[in-house]
């Protein structure tokens, strides 16, 4: 069984000296809907790269405490993988796309053939180089974890596990009402043009939740900053 | 007096025949803390572009119900104006930045001179070519409001009205939690190397609030794309 891990507002600075921690609030609700209860174990975050393991010890609808048990080597990378499935663009605004994105925490890279793409396909020289520059910026912002970018699939091909979301210009949910880390994440973003209406209605019948990005156009390279962006600043 | 301007989850399709909007939850507790009560106007807007001036009928502490007075004509603006104040970049980083952060809705971009800049000055015809590359920006997005590239200030003789927010390794804040949209916005990015300890100590004394941007470190380009792609997922 994964772990349930929370975020929480902050860890004690000496986890030997000062081993309890009382919740209030959204925390409190989000253990249980994971259904946890006294003695179960968990994993607590606190979105500046600390973590530690955890137990409930007491926990009723308003208040939860918990006993940290000990702390782990502190990491950079998200609480779940996230994936960026991101249409084929044109020229080398994919490269800017997976050198941001890996800089903002991404685990995997999936290249889309969509509808309205003007690409079809990429050389094994391009995805190549894509992958390089994905091991630079994991190294230039200190990751473990090197990103990988996989050749293209079509976007009726992708499968997930987990969450996904998309942009979407018809919807008011929020990302972060939606996004929580018991689960993967994808994020998907379109072409130039964006997705075609069949494309969103298969994605949304497929289970990804439509999430707003504001009411302006954004280019296809800037959608995925700015939904990852949205996940940064939860601190995770 | 500025009227409080506040997201509601959704406003319906012909505000003519359903002129009643009940709030529940977070904007009931805005409206309260704005010391809004039955009769004050206000504006509400979706996040996806529409918007409308509203009356509040009746508030009590768990529920709001509105009056629809008439719809507004819809604008892709936030409901303040956001400034994005950014350190001076070497190469063609700014224009980048420019290009993305008027797609994300900036209204104004104020270029910094700080400690740690490679760069001290800009050219006039390098400005020139910022404030083309925003007037394109925001023609490609179909903005109405072309954002000014503002020539360089030193950062510590920057004012601003309103809230301002920065980046900070070691806070626990979200973004989230602390944005309103009763004042202007100004966001606060550094250069390569970041704000140095001074600088970020008297922006805090100053007033400006810390936010986590998540455990990784962000190239000075990237930095300020998260933080206004938080912001438009958050509707506005």
């Amino acid at each position: 069984m994964r772990l349930t891990r929370i975020r929480v507002p902050e860890l004690p600075a000496d986890l030997e000296a000062g081993p309890e921690l009382v919740l209030t609030g959204g925390e409190v609700r989000h253990l249980g809907v994971m259904r946890l209860g006294a003695g179960d174990p968990l994993l607590v975050f606190d979105g500046r790269g600390r973590e530690a393991r955890a137990e409930v010890t007491a926990l009723d609808g308003l208040r939860a405490t918990l006993r940290l048990v000990e702390e782990l080597p502190g990491t950079p990378e998200t609480p779940q993988p996230v994936t960026l499935a991101v249409a084929l663009l044109k020229g080398d605004k994919l490269a800017d796309v997976v050198r941001a994105a890996t800089e903002l925490g991404v685990a995997r890279i999936q290249l889309l053939v969509t509808q309205h793409a003007d690409v079809r396909d990429i050389g094994a020289n391009k995805l190549a180089r894509l992958n390089r520059v994905a091991a630079e910026a994991s190294k230039q912002s200190r990751r473990a974890v090197t990103p990988e970018v996989l050749p293209p699939v079509p976007l009726a091909a992708l499968t997930w596990e987990g969450q996904a979301y998309v942009a979407h210009p018809y919807v008011h949910d929020l990302l972060s009402s939606h996004l929580h880390w018991d689960s993967p994440v994808t994020l998907l973003t379109g072409p130039e043009g964006g997705f075609s209406e069949s494309e969103m209605e298969a994605l949304l019948s497929r289970g990804a939740q439509g999430v707003v990005l504001g009411p302006r156009i954004l280019r296809a390279e800037t959608a995925p900053l700015a939904l990852l962006g949205a996940i940064a600043a939860t601190g995770v």
